[in-house]
Parts: structure tokens; sequence; C-alpha cells
């Protein structure tokens, strides 16, 4: 068993795929991660902007929360129709691209793109902090321990989705049901003491510094509270990790993830008003997050409380996942499509697009050890790329029903009409409040990632135009190449190569490099070992050519040698014969200067059309 | 002009290579640094594990640095000899494997490899912790900081050594002025005051929790102050680095450095004892360093402390450059003794050995990333690595007199055996002193290092052996090779491709891979295209092999063809084409799937020793 297999798993083959397919059970955690653990953020992001206006500022947060919940019941009939559309997967990028067009749809796939890298850094580096304030004696060790559960949930996501599903399946559905004991539990008690219930442990005061409240701080506070909708376009661009019928799990997936979130986050924000819970200053000591308060008010801090603050701290950390599941995914699709290059969409052992995952771990690790492992002041950034997805998505919707009718073709319009014009309001709204805090690093790094797609394409393109072939085969002028073969020493290789050269061109010049004071022995060897039983069998000679090198320098002489040779023979190929050390073991090449490998990168890179090049192996015995 | 050469400079022809060598005044920078920012820390740390017994152990710092000051004097007079003895480089390496063998001198190669990994790793953080308790802002960024500097460093190394040496001169020679006017004025100070100077800031108070001196306690504080002859074996390995006459530099450049840093050690212990400086508990509020409060006692806290403080922390920083400078030089003298991979032998673009600079910046960026950027307490480690290669070099050097004989034999063996005895009973002491605190560490990596060294010695006699040739020349069965032909669609590569193999076989499988409905399209293509040229120039036609794959599956059918082929014909050399891309610009072969190199990989993956792979390449024009 290889080091590969201990860490990725056996390698799978392309028949195995559809038992890596997932049901309902394992696609909510898997993409759905990233939109329930926003409930413990989103509603907390509003109350925060809110702070200063103390218990008035609480009483704001249930019509916020309320617009909040339509927004997202009409991107659930929204998103419901995509999926029935699109049984392929549905991403943003998919619906606006063949509607609108390609900018837009490339728009879309780069918004989506970077919510994804944030979505893992940040949910690390949240899970981290969490971990820290528990143990305080890690704090030094914050990056270290975001690159380490970085690594841990890359090599878990390369042994492929099913078991990343199943590893992430317990915590997400301690999470669900201890929420909603605790609702139900706040729920009853509110109602019983007719609306003022006696909180188990008072929550922090609520000191106000503000009295009125004003329509830019409740923007400011909505645009905030909008990261509780991040994440529920996951299951639509993921119904082809489903297994059959797709469309029918993946539309009862978002069912159930949605519902689940609306739910959550109107009780959150009915017992915050009820038992007057407020957020607390971030970063500030007692700082106290609003969801340990909440339970802690409802239930007192025992066994359910430990329960539910832990399982909401592993969501948030694994919440990184999606990102892992949607990326390479969407990836995959840009590189199908030419605008990323095709290696995105190559499955890798486990049939999982290893490259994409790859590359989001990097980027994700890049903004980690940038950021220091703190990157929670990112976190607004994810609602501009969101709700622009959300907005082209849905307008491309309209298009869809526009152009190809259907039985509800009107329906499905409006429904889709009203989630675009909604979202696209939301949107602005989130561009304008958030935009001096960082909407705008948004809006330079998009532009940069759709010229670089479209820059990609164009290679293809050219490439593509330029191999075009119209006429028949050629064959005139079929004389056999000149063969080099450079060699060190006499030895087992390049007899090897000898004989080949033989099978295939009487023209063949054997190149040693040699200090001057070798040459007479080499030279004489050369008759002993080569020249005389080719006289013998009466075949063609070959050229020996000894180039002195008082250095030993090995490319420049050997190189200029090549392309004198093709300048004197302009209509003939000159074909180099490179040995090369064939091992067992993937390490042993390590141990190997690859010359062959640098020989080629020459020889190729100069531009010699002329010049071919061949490999022949010599295989170690171990 | 490239990325590539904006950071690592223009690429160098090996004629530069004289006037990238250095002589004494760019050579102290280049090879002492290390060795002089020992000053700044070896007594510290002696003071600080006599901190418990107050200006009682401050009485005692002279003594202990009277005796690390003799050490020092009978080390340099060892490794002048060696300088002369060994002018094309003499590290403890070479000294201890041509003297005492290969095991000895491999000890001391891996003590020093891990010596240097780890001043490069302690240097940084030691800078870093500095800046950071100057500008507190920056503490939660104190990794990504270490490995910025970390990033630095090794571009100005990838630049090349004499640019690195200028850049790092002025910290340098500042840190020895201000040092020396420092001493120089406390000197002065003292002996007028007849020995009872007063301080101009007065030190930190010396509260004693101990009244007894112990031996244990003696024993311990001289093996942390040992720290202080760290680094001083770093100009007898780098001879080769001087200009001509380069043993005369290599001399000078030592007896500089020794000097200055013996006149250091001595002005830092006897102004401590009379100004009654002692060490602070490090790590606790109110920590000074003892140059900190010495500079302070002397001079005030005026700019001469700015500079020298300044100087002191750049110079700590900066140290790591000796470990740039002598880890890839010893790796490649390993190299070349078939110990490491020959790689690490090979120049780079810039004259440097970039694999060896590359491998140890990995390693100090994983000990940092490990340590969370905090890596003061490996500092102990050095000691060890350090006393161990000198034993084993002035053990080397006894028996290098006794074999080599020589005018002064006896002289120079006494003076290399004093060398001997002392710093070998100074190891011993060190390693008790040391075990538990972390000199173990030591003796586990060292043994795996040399083990790895063996290793790959053992697997390049084994290849050497193997491919040894006793015969001559063998010119029986010399058929043409049978080629075989993947493509994909009929373009001008895969032309090129069959013409190639028309000139060198008349057995040519042109193989394709097609779903079943494209099946007929591609027949008549080829019949069209090919076949009719062929038959009516008369050659012989070559196979075409249409293989269904219904998933488009490329490498699977491919293997499966070539190798049924290769049984067919045991006795038959088979060629396989692969047409690539080549590109003129690096970055656009990110762009292709490389399914040349996967193929090829596979092919010689699999111990086909029949098979042989040609690279025709396709030129791409933009």
């Amino acid at each position: 068993m290889s080091v590969l297999d201990l860490l990725f798993g056996r390698p799978l083959a392309n028949e195995d795929e559809e038992h890596q397919r997932v049901g309902v059970v394992a696609g909510i955690p898997m993409l759905g991660l990233d939109a329930l653990a926003s409930a413990a953020y989103g509603p907390e992001a509003a109350l925060t902007i809110l702070l200063p206006l103390g218990l008035l500022g609480i009483n704001a947060i249930t019509p916020l929360v309320a617009i909040i919940i339509v927004l997202l019941g009409i991107v659930f009939l929204s998103y419901r129709q995509t999926i029935t559309a699109y049984p392929n997967g549905g991403g943003s990028y998919t619906v606006a691209h063949e509607n609108l067009g390609v900018i837009p749809g490339l728009i879309a796939a780069a918004a989506l793109l970077l919510d994804y890298i944030l979505v893992v850094a940040v949910g690390i580096s949240a899970g981290v902090g969490a971990l820290v304030s528990a143990i305080p004696k890690l704090q030094p060790y914050m990056l270290p321990l975001c690159l380490l559960i970085l690594g841990l949930i890359t090599i878990v996501n390369l042994r492929g989705v099913r078991e990343s599903g199943l590893a992430f399946v317990i915590p997400t559905y301690l999470f669900i049901a201890c929420m909603l004991i605790i609702l139900a539990m706040g729920a009853y008690f509110v109602i019983m003491s007719g609306g003022k219930p006696i909180a188990k442990i008072a929550p922090a005061p609520q000191p106000s510094t503000m009295t009125t409240l004003s329509w830019w701080l409740l923007i400011q506070a909505f645009a905030s509270g909008c990261t509780a909708m991040t994440g529920v376009e996951a299951v639509s661009n993921g119904v082809s990790a489903f297994r059959q019928p797709a469309t029918h799990y993946a539309r009862r997936t978002l069912t159930i993830i949605i519902g689940t979130l609306m739910v959550m986050l109107a009780g959150i924000a009915w017992l915050a008003k009820s038992y007057q819970i407020g957020a607390t200053e971030p970063g500030k000591a007692g700082y106290q997050s609003v969801l340990s308060q909440l339970v802690a008010a409802v239930s007192g801090q025992g066994i359910l409380y430990t329960l539910t603050i832990g399982s909401t701290l592993a969501v948030l950390a694994l919440s990184a996942n999606t990102g892992f599941a949607d990326f390479p995914r969407l990836c995959r699709i840009l590189a199908h499509d030419h605008f990323l290059p095709h290696a995105f969409a190559s499955r890798g052992r486990r049939l999982v697009y290893s490259i994409g995952i790859i590359v989001l771990a990097s980027f994700a690790g890049i903004i980690l050890i940038i950021f220091g492992g703190i990157t929670d002041h990112l976190i607004p950034l994810f609602a501009v790329g969101a709700f622009l997805a959300f907005t082209l998505s849905q307008t491309g919707m309209v298009l869809h029903w526009f152009k190809h009718g259907g039985l509800n073709a009107r329906r499905n319009m409006l429904i889709n009409g009203v989630g675009a014009v909604s979202t696209g309001i939301t949107l602005i709204v989130i561009l304008v409040a958030k935009f001096a805090t960082g909407a705008w690093i948004t809006l330079v790094i998009l532009p940069a990632l759709v010229g670089l797609f479209l820059a990609v394409r164009r290679h293809y393109q050219q490439v593509a135009q330029q191999v075009q072939l119209n006429i028949a085969l050629d064959t005139s002028n079929l004389t056999a190449p000149i063969v080099v073969i450079p060699f060190g020493g006499w030895n087992k290789m390049a007899h090897k190569a000898l004989r080949f050269a033989l099978k295939i061109s009487p023209d063949i010049y054997a190149v040693q490099i040699s200090t001057a004071e070798e040459a007479a022995t080499k030279r004489e060897q050369w008759e002993q070992i080569v020249l005389k039983p080719i006289q013998e069998a009466g075949l063609a000679q070959p050229h020996f050519e000894l180039i002195e090198s008082p250095y030993r320098q090995l490319f420049g002489p050997l190189m200029r040698f090549i392309l004198d040779l093709r300048e004197a023979n302009p209509n003939r190929q000159i074909a180099v014969i490179i040995s090369e050390l064939a091992e067992n073991r993937w390490y042993y090449y390590l141990l190997h200067k690859q010359r062959g490998m640098v020989l080629k990168a020459r020889l190729f890179f100069g531009g010699n059309a002329q010049i071919i090049v061949i490999n022949v192996p010599w295989y170690l015995e171990h």
C-alpha cells in the first residue's frame, strides 16, 4: 500500500462513480452546511450594526429578519424552478451563460468562485477562533492550526465526495436538532409567560449610545444580515452529485435546507426580541455571541448548551467544506467551456476534480496566511458575490422560460422575475452599504477573473485554428531522419539507444562530451566496441563526435552541435535520442538529475520544428 | 524581461563565476554574520541560567566567558590550519570524511545541515520578535512576517552570492562599529571610576532566590553560553567563495571575525560585571535584553543606543543568511560524493545552487509554521551540532597531519589535538547539560539523516552497476520498430507525426479513440486523407485502429492496445509517437492537459522495456 493510497484512498475506476453519488441525508450536510451555518452569523451581523441603539436596536431585528425570510422564500421558489429546468446542474454560471450570454455567465462564475474561496478561509478561521477562545494557550498557533485544518479538509475532499459527506453528517444534524429544540423550548417559555420570559442566565446588558434609528443604520444592518442567505445556491449547482432521480433528490434537499434555515432565522429573531438579547462588541473583553446568550437564556449552561455551541462551532468550521464541493465542480464546467485550463475537468484517482480542490486550498491558504488566520472581516464580502450570482441566475431563468415556453411559462417567468428584481435591489443595497468596507474589492477582482477566463478561451481557439488541417497526407521527401545520440559513457543505456538508432536510420551521430585528456581513450573505446562489430555486420558507419568541454559543460556544446547539424541539413528531421532511467518507485526520480528532461525542454523551447526527441527507457531492477 | 528575470536577475553564464567571488570586506558579512550575531545571545543565554543567583550570578559570568574565549582561540588556530590544508573548502564534512572515514564525515555533515536550518528559522523569528515588541500592532501577523522575510532572503540568495553579500554589508559593519564604540566608552568609564562606574540608565534590579552557586548550574550556564561560538566554522567551509588567492582571503576573514567576536564577548562580560547587569526573565513583562541594558548604562538612550540596538536586530535577522550561504554549499559537496541527489550539485540560472536554497527555505518554513514563528527555545540545539562538527573536524585534522606529515606536522598535530580534546569535552558537557531540554532531538535526527545519505549512495551504486556494459555492440535483429500513433482528430499535429512514422518504419498503427456514432465518418476520413495518397505513392499501408470507448476514456483502451501489440511481437520494439504542443511561453503549458506526459509516464511506469516514446513537437505561432 503506497503513501498516496493511505492518504487519499485507493484509486477508483470510472464505473465506481454511481456509487459515489448521494441522496438527501448525505446531500444536506454536503451542500447545505454553508447555508445552515449562516444562521449562526447572519442575525448576529445585523445586531452588531444595531449595537449603538441598545434595546431600540433589538426591536428592529424582527422586521429586518422578516424581510430576509421573505427574500429567502422568493429565492427558494426561483431555485426550485432552476433545478427542474437544469437537471444536470444549473449553477448561476450555466443559467446566466445560456440565457444572458458569455459575459454575464462569467461574471456569475467569478463571483461564485470568489465566494467559495472566502467561505473556506472564513469558515476555518471562525472555527479556530472559537477553539482558541476556549483554550487560550493555543493563541500563538492560530495560523498553524488554520493551515492544519485546511490540510485535513483538503485530504478528506481529495478522497472523494461521499466520504466527505458522511464525515460531516453528525455535526450538521446535531446542530439542526439542538437549534430546533432550543427554539421550541424558547417559544414555549415565551408563550407561557405572555411574551415576557425570564432568562435562565441573563443576557449581556445593552447600553445605548444613540437614541434615533436612522435609515442608513437600518440599511447597513439589513446588508449585514443578508449574509444569512449565502450558500443557498449550492444545491442547484450540485444537482449532478445526487443519485438518480437527481432532480427529485435535489429539490427535496433544497426544501429541507431552506425550510430549516427560515425556521431558525425566525426563531432566533423572535427569541432575541422576547429575551431582549443583543450583540456584544466583537473582539473586546466580555464578547459573547448572540447564539450563546440565547441558548443560555433559554436552557441555562447545561449539557444542551454545550451540545448546541459545540455543534455550532463544528458546523461553522466545516461549512468550509461546501466550498470544497462547489469550487471544483464550477471549475470543471468552466474548463469544459474552455474558460479554464482543461486540467480542471480531469478527474483524479478518486473521481474528484483534484486540481480544483488543490487550487481552492492554495488560495484559501494564501488568504489565511495574509490575514494571519483572522479573516472575520471578510464575511460581508460574501453577500456581494452571492447576490450578484442570485440576480444573474434569476434573470437568466426569466429568459429561459421566455425562450422555451412550456405549460406554466408565464407563471414561471413571474416567479423568477420577482426573484431577479428583489435580489437585484438587495444587491444594490448591499453594494452601497458595504462599498467602503470591502465591496469595492469584489469590483476589482471580478473583472480581472472574467478577463482571465476570456484570455484562456482565446488561446484554446487559436491553437485549434492553427492545427487545423486542410490537405491530404503529404508523401514527398520521406528520407529517414538524422539521429543524434548524446551519451556520457559507454554503458547499457548507450547500447540500447544506439541499437534503436540503427533500426530507424543510416545517418547516426554519436556525440560524447569529454575533457582533452580522455579523448584518445574514448576514441579507441568507440572503435573497439562499436565500429568493429558494425563493419563485420556490413552496416552503415555511425559518425562519432567527440566534443571537448574543459568545464564538463553538457548542454551548451551539445545544443550548438545539434543546431549546426540542423542548419547544415535544412530538409532533414533531426531525431535526438535521450536515454532515461525508468524507476519503479517515484521517489527514485528525485535522485536523477533529469538531464534528459532538461535537454528536451531546451530543444523544444528553441522553436526547432525540425527536431524530434526519442526517449529510450532503461529499467532498473530492485 | 520575464518575471523570472525580474525576481532572480538575468541568467549568468559560467564564465561570470570569477566575478561573483568575494574578498574580505564582502566575506565578513557573508560568512561571519552568524558568528558575530552570537555575541548578542551567547552571554545573555548564560546570564539567564544564572538569573536565580542575582548579583552572585553576574560575578560568575567573567570566568565562564573567559573559558569560552580560550575555547574560541583554540578553535581559531585549528580552523586556520584547516583553511591552509584544504584550499578548496575544508568544511567539517570534508575533513572528517577524508581522514576519519565515511560515517564520521556524514555525522558532521548532518549536524551542520541541521544547524543551518535552525539558524535560518531562529534568526528570522528573533528578528521578527524584536520588530513585534517595537510595534505591538503586528503581534497577530508574526508568522506571516516570518514567512515574508524568509521569502525575501530566499529570493536575494537565488539572485546570487555577491549581491547578497553586498546587501548585508551595511548592518554588519554598523553593528561591529557600534559595539566597539560602546565597549571602548564603557571601558573608559570603568577605568576612570576605579571599577565602580555609574550607569547612565540603571540596569534592571537583580533579586536573588538562591544563595549558593552549584556546579550543575554553572555547567548549565556554560553550555548555554557556548552558543556564542556557533557559526565560526562557516569560513573554512566556504573557502571556495573567495577570490584568488582564496586561502589568503579566507584566513584573513576568519581572523577578523573571531578577533572581533572575542573582543565583543570579553567586553560584554567585563562591562556586565562592572555595571552589575544581569539577565531579566525572558517572555515576561519588563524583559530587557542584556545588550540593551548594557548600551543604555554606558551611553544612555540616545542616537547611539538606537543605532546599536537597531543594527543588532538587523544582524540577528540577517544571520539567517549564513545558513543560506553554507547549506547549499555543503549539499553540493554531499551530492558530488553521491550522498545526496545529484541535482544539489547543479548550478541554477545565477550560478548558485538553487535546489539547496529551496530545500533550506522549505525546511526553515516548516519549522517556522510548526512553532508559529516562535522558535527561540531551539537556540540550545545549535550548540550540539556546532560542537559535534568542531570535534570531528579537529580530530580529522590530527590524522591529516599524521598521514601527510610536512614541515610542522608535529606542531600542527598538537594544535588540532588540543582543539579536538577541548571541543570534545565541551560537546559532552553540552549534551549532558541540555539532554532533557532538546539535545535528544539531535540524537534522533542525525542517525536518520546519515541513514538517508547512505541509502542515496547505495542507489547510485546499484544504478552504475546495472548499466555497466561488458560486451561489444550487438548488431543482430535490427528490424525497424513497430510505430504506434495515437491521435484524437485529423490535424496538423497528427499529420507531422504520421510523416515521421513513415520515415522510420513500414509497420505503422494509427490509433484513434472514438464513440460508436463517429466511427464510420472517421474511417472514411482516414481513407480519403491518408490511404489514397499512400497508395498513389506506392508506400506500405499503415494500419488504422479505431477503438470504441463509450466514455471517451483515453488511456485505458490505448494502454491495452499497446500492451497487446507488445505481447504479439515479443521480438520487436514498439515506438509510440506522442504529439506535443510546444509553446513559447511557459504559462501556456498550464493550459494543456499534458496528455502526452501522462501517457509517457504510464508507458514507462509499467516496466515495458520494449517501448520507446517519440515526442514530435508542434510549434504554435503567437
